[in-house]
């Protein structure tokens, strides 16, 4: 089989994990990638369903994407939230004047009865995206943050309060009732799929939310493919964000052994930054292949050259599991 | 009782009516103007409640509206329309981006729990405006057009097909259920109420719905103040939109006489314009008083001139009515 007979199914979430999707899609057909996205940050807000992950991946893919905040769209406008402000008016969550167009979009076409599948295909075919980017359920599931005094509504957390109170356990409401979505089950069992692969998002952020849904978990810790992962965490620091202050928060060392032992059980193999090398052989005694380069995407060649990483670090993995098993 | 002492109480629709409201708002104080405005053109679209005569005098009266078409908002910017537009959304109602506050804000307003009264007393507040604005009622009431093939809601026939259809009947669905809002029966009812005044909006599509409503029909039958309007037909033809083509539909000769014969019952004196002075007899005839003058407002002098000539015809019918029981 020819490598680019192999499909690839990618779980993310927004910004992070947004970088290695753009190089995958780069280096792929639109027929080869699938990507399974986080809506545990989803919210409903002045009325309008907000997706923040779908909206980042789709604006990523389609090239609108602010290239400076890695959200919302680029050229955008803010007439609307200027006259939301004088009007005394909930301001805190940014909401461009094109950025708008798509929420009301998403929300007409719920109301017409689409399941939030079914409208993110039709946002993808009116950006003229062709990578399928599907929710992880069609089912609300919120993640929610509880800390000492109070639990938190993601949003409230991360964006009004910009991820500063001290985290002291995530939930991920409704992950119990709700299903993975059907084309998210379907993407993960795909015929000739060379690989599932775990972004590098914030782990307890943007995967444990897809990660919830049981049966996404166990259709994943099922397949025979390779799963493999990217560290988000380089040098014990974090690329962006709050995963490393959240790391120390739950306790946690923050290193790329750290992500490993979250991911153990889950991943086959995990890419680590070169900066980390130190922490191969600990990683391999974790029962984790593990392997080198530079994880830091700054430019859309590092994206392309971490897509190609991994997709022959899978290769390699799923060579090793056929010579173990001949 | 000097001039300043009295309460005046004006019926209006959009960008017609609110022309002599401006002119009212500019002669008396705050607190001798309120404003019963029709909300039989209100309708939700894209999940947003718009109240399109609402805004119109609220912008006008904040000094924000867009002067050459009467509505919407001065240097507005269209960039959601545009987004939506190549997103596929529907684009035939023109919202503009800060106009979209707007009806956000609104939306916000009524779901935490205000009634249509409140949440303009609070756009009103926020848009500096002291005049109350008041809506004729907290339930709604729909104006349908109906045509010989079908029946159709108002913006629908308004906007989307621009009135084109040729109209057979109006209803004004929900009027027999739905009662005056309090203020609005309160404002008609005020202590030392000068007049109860009728805009030159148009007589079917903008002052109907709200007679529509038994209470406040009866309200205003009953009141022993001069009920006085302006004729929005000027020598035959309607000073703008479609009254005057409607008129004809309904089997009515266009002119100020057809208004009288309209609004015979309701008003005890109505302002026709100094060009059709001829009607005058016949008018009077009809039980009517009637007064001419200058009644198109293109400059805010007129506006004002317009004001003041209404308020002197009340005062004249009252002391008339004063000298008669006398």
């Amino acid at each position: 089989m020819s490598d680019s007979d192999f499909k690839y199914t990618v779980l993310s979430g927004g910004v992070g994990g947004a970088k290695l999707v753009l190089g995958l899609h780069k280096i792929l057909a639109p027929e080869q990638l699938s990507v399974v996205v986080n809506t545990g940050d989803d919210f409903e807000h002045l009325g309008l369903p907000i997706c923040p992950d779908i909206d980042t991946l789709i604006y990523t893919l389609a090239g609108t994407v602010n290239p400076t905040t890695g959200w919302g769209l680029n050229n955008e406008s803010w007439y609307f939230m200027e006259a939301l402000k004088q009007l005394g008016g909930a301001t805190w969550f940014s909401l461009g004047d094109r950025d708008l167009a798509t929420h009301i979009r998403r929300r007409d076409l719920l109301v017409k009865g689409q399941t939030l599948s079914e409208a993110t295909l039709t946002l993808l075919r009116e950006f003229h995206v062709h990578t399928p980017i599907i929710p992880m359920s069609n089912t609300p599931v919120r993640t929610k943050i509880k800390t000492n005094s109070e639990t938190l509504d993601f949003q409230d957390y991360f964006v009004r309060l910009k991820a500063e109170p001290a985290v002291t356990e995530i939930i991920y409401a409704g992950n119990d009732q709700a299903a993975g979505s059907p084309d998210a089950l379907a993407a993960l069992q795909a015929n000739k799929l060379g690989a599932i692969i775990l972004t590098p998002s914030n782990p307890w952020l943007s995967i444990d939310p897809i990660l919830s849904l049981s049966d996404i978990k166990s259709t994943i810790t099922n397949s025979t493919v390779p799963v493999v992962g990217i560290s988000p965490i380089v040098s014990g620091k974090a690329i962006k964000g709050p995963t490393a202050k959240l790391m120390r928060e739950l306790g946690m060392d923050v290193s790329a052994y750290s992500i490993a032992e979250h991911y153990k059980g889950i991943l086959d193999g995990l890419i680590i930054d070169q900066q980390d090398a130190d922490q191969c052989d600990a990683i391999r005694a974790l029962g984790l292949q593990v392997s080198t380069t530079n994880t830091i995407m700054n430019s859309l060649d590092d994206k392309k050259a971490l897509a190609e990483f991994t997709l022959a670090f899978a290769r390699q993995i799923h060579t090793g599991n056929m010579d173990s098993s001949s």
